[in-house]
C-alpha cells in the first residue's frame, strides 16, 4: 500500500507491462524523419472512408488490430479499453472502438489522452482489476482542423507559432505479465491544470509549457530524483516554441532537463522542409511516437528509463469565441526497460 | 487479486465509502419532485455568469465545494479529481474544476460519466492509490442545446420522445475509511459500446436502453444476483419510453427488474406539468438524483444495496450530420449502505 509517492505520483509494487504496440499515421506523417518507424502508413488521408472523422475512427481501429497481433492477443483477452481523442464526445474512439465489444473508459484530456490513458490503464492492471488492458488514443489533421479552426477548404495561413495536428493514432496493450515485455510502466504522475491566462490558440506549445514543467517538477520531487535520473524526459507537443518556454520555466526551478528532454512534436515532422511551423500536436503524436520510436529503445535497451509526458491545451471553439482562456494539463508515465544492464552490455 | 467477477466487474475486497457528496441544480428542477432535496437550488440558470457555458462551470465548482464542506475535507485532501460533462473538449469540467489544483483525470461517457467517475474512484481508492478522491459531473439545458441540438432562440419543437437536460451537477467524495459514511461502493461494471443503429436524436431512450440491458444482465451475471437482491435498479436517464424498451430486452433475457427499476430522468421532473417530455437526461441528472435522493435513503439504511446505471448516448452533432448512427454506454455502481440491519431496526 505505499505506492503513493508524494502529492502527485505513484510508483507501482507491481509494475505492468506494455506487451504490444502499433502506431497508425498519414502521409505526410509518413513523409517525415519517423517513417521507417511506423507500423503502417496510410495510402491517403481517408483510410478508406467518406469522411475525416471516419478516418479517423479507422486508423485507431487499425492501431489496435495491429497491437492485438503484434501482442498475441484477441479483443476478448483484454478486460478494458482505455480511449480518447480531440473531438467532441469523443466519436473517433467510440466509432473506431465499438466493434471490439470491450468494457471502455473514455477519456479526454486533449493532447495528453495518450498519458491519461496509459496512467489509468497501468493502474487497473497493478492493482490486480485486470490481466490485461488496452490503451488507444488518436488525431487527425482534417478532423482537428474542422473541429478547433478552420475546414481546410478555407485554407487559412498560420503563423509560425501554431503546431501541425499529426494524423496518426497509437495503441498499447499491457499486461501483468509478460515474456517478452517492450517495457514496463513503473508509476505515473497525474497532472493539474495549469492556466497561465494565454488566449492564443494558434500558440498551443505557450499553452501547455507550463503545464508539462509543472508536472515534470512534480514528478522529479515525488520520485527525489534529479533529470539525468531519466535517459530522456519526453514531452508530447511542445514543439520549438513551447520547448523554449518548458527550459525557463524548469530552470527557474533549479532543474536543467536540456540534455534529456525530446518533444515528440519536434520527432515526427521536419518543420524547415514539411512547413509544419513549430511541430507536431495531437493525440496522435505523443502515441505514435511513443510507440514507434521510444519503445523499441527501451525494449533493446538502449534506454533504461523515460519520463513520457504528453501535454494538452483545453478548449474548444466555444470556450474560444466566448472568450476564455486556454489552460493546460499534463500526464506523465514512467516507462522502464526490461532488459537487464549485463545482458545488454554482454 | 481475487476483486475480478465474471467478464465485466469488480467487487472490492476493500468497499471504499462515499463520505460526501452535494447536488447543485437550475430552476426547473426546482420545482420539480425532488426540489427538496436538492442542497442548492439556482436563482436563475445563469449561476451568476455571463454564458451558459460559464454557468455550467460555475456550478460544478460549487457542487465539489460543498460536497467537500459537507465531507469536511479541503480541495489539497483530494488526491484525484474524475470529471466530466457533455460539452465538447469538456469546457464546463476544465473551466469549473481548475481553481481547485487537483490532479485531474477528464472523463467522457456522455449522460453515463456519473458512474464512470464514480467507478474509476473507487477503483482508485480500493487499489491504494489515494486515501480520498472526488468525482464531479454536470450538465446544463442550454449548453447542451446548444451543444447538440439548437440555440434556445430557436425556439425548436421537440417530440414527446424527446429528454429534457437536466441542468445540474452532483459531487461525491470518496474515501478509504469513514467514521459516517453515506454509502460504500462495493462493486462496478463497466459497458460496452451498444449500437442498434437508431439514428433519432429525440429519442435518447431507445438509444441507450440496449446499452443499459446490457450492462444490468452483465452485472446480475457476474455477481450471480436475481434483481431482487437489489433494492432498487436505478438508470440514469432512458425516460418513460426507455424504460419499456429496458424492461423488453430484459423480459427476453429472463430477468424481471420491474418490480425494482426507476429512472433518475422520470424522479426528477414531473412530465406532466413540466412539459419534459420523456424524462431528465444529462450527467447532471444522474449525479444530483443520486446524490440528492438515492444516497440519503443508503445513509439512513432505508435501501441497503442498489445498482446505479447511469447511461450515454455517443453522438455529437458532427457524427450525427454525417449520418452515423448513436451508439450508447453505461456504467454500472454497486452501491450498499452501511447502517446495519439489526442497528436500523433497533
Amino acid at each position: 500500500m505505499d505506492q503513493q509517492v508524494g502529492l502527485g505520483s505513484l510508483c507501482f509494487a507491481k509494475a505492468p507491462f506494455i506487451i504490444g504496440t502499433a502506431s497508425v499515421v498519414g502521409t505526410k506523417e509518413g513523409e517525415g524523419p519517423l517513417a521507417d518507424a511506423f507500423d503502417c502508413i496510410g495510402p491517403d488521408d481517408k483510410f478508406g472512408q467518406q469522411t475525416w472523422e471516419a478516418a479517423e475512427s479507422s486508423l485507431q481501429k487499425e492501431a489496435l488490430t495491429l497491437a492485438l497481433g503484434k501482442a498475441d492477443q484477441k479483443p476478448e483477452d483484454m478486460r478494458y479499453l482505455f480511449a480518447g481523442d480531440l473531438l467532441g464526445q469523443l466519436i473517433a474512439s467510440s466509432f473506431g472502438l465499438k466493434t471490439f465489444e470491450i468494457p471502455l473508459f473514455g477519456l479526454y484530456g486533449a493532447c495528453s489522452t495518450c498519458g491519461e490513458a496509459l496512467a489509468l490503464s497501468a493502474m487497473t492492471v497493478a492493482a490486480g482489476y485486470a490481466d490485461r488492458v488496452a490503451a488507444v488514443t488518436s488525431s487527425h489533421f482534417a478532423s482537428a482542423e474542422k473541429q478547433f479552426r478552420f475546414p481546410l477548404e478555407y485554407a487559412n495561413q498560420r503563423p509560425v507559432s501554431a503546431t501541425w495536428t499529426v494524423t496518426g493514432g497509437g495503441a498499447f496493450i499491457l499486461s501483468k505479465d509478460a515474456k517478452q515485455p517492450l517495457a514496463k510502466v513503473a508509476g505515473v504522475t497525474t497532472g493539474k491544470i495549469v492556466d497561465y491566462g494565454i488566449k492564443d490558440s494558434m500558440n498551443m506549445g505557450a499553452v501547455m509549457a507550463p503545464a508539462a514543467a509543472e508536472l515534470i517538477a512534480q514528478n522529479l520531487t515525488d520520485f527525489k530524483r534529479k533529470p539525468e535520473d531519466y535517459d530522456r524526459i519526453i514531452t508530447g507537443d511542445l514543439g520549438e516554441v513551447g520547448q523554449q518556454i518548458l527550459f525557463d520555466l524548469l530552470l527557474k526551478k533549479g532543474m536543467d532537463i536540456r540534455k534529456q528532454h525530446e518533444d515528440c512534436g519536434m520527432l515526427i515532422f521536419d518543420s524547415q522542409t514539411q512547413g509544419t511551423g513549430s511541430g507536431g500536436s495531437g493525440c496522435g503524436c505523443a502515441a505514435s511516437v511513443l510507440s514507434a520510436h521510444f519503445l523499441p529503445k527501451l525494449a533493446s535497451g538502449e534506454l533504461k528509463r523515460i519520463l513520457f509526458v504528453p501535454t494538452g491545451a483545453l478548449l474548444s471553439t466555444v470556450s474560444f469565441n466566448e472568450g476564455q482562456t486556454i489552460p493546460g494539463i499534463a500526464h506523465g508515465v514512467v516507462l522502464e526497460s526490461c532488459v537487464s544492464s549485463a545482458k545488454k552490455e554482454g
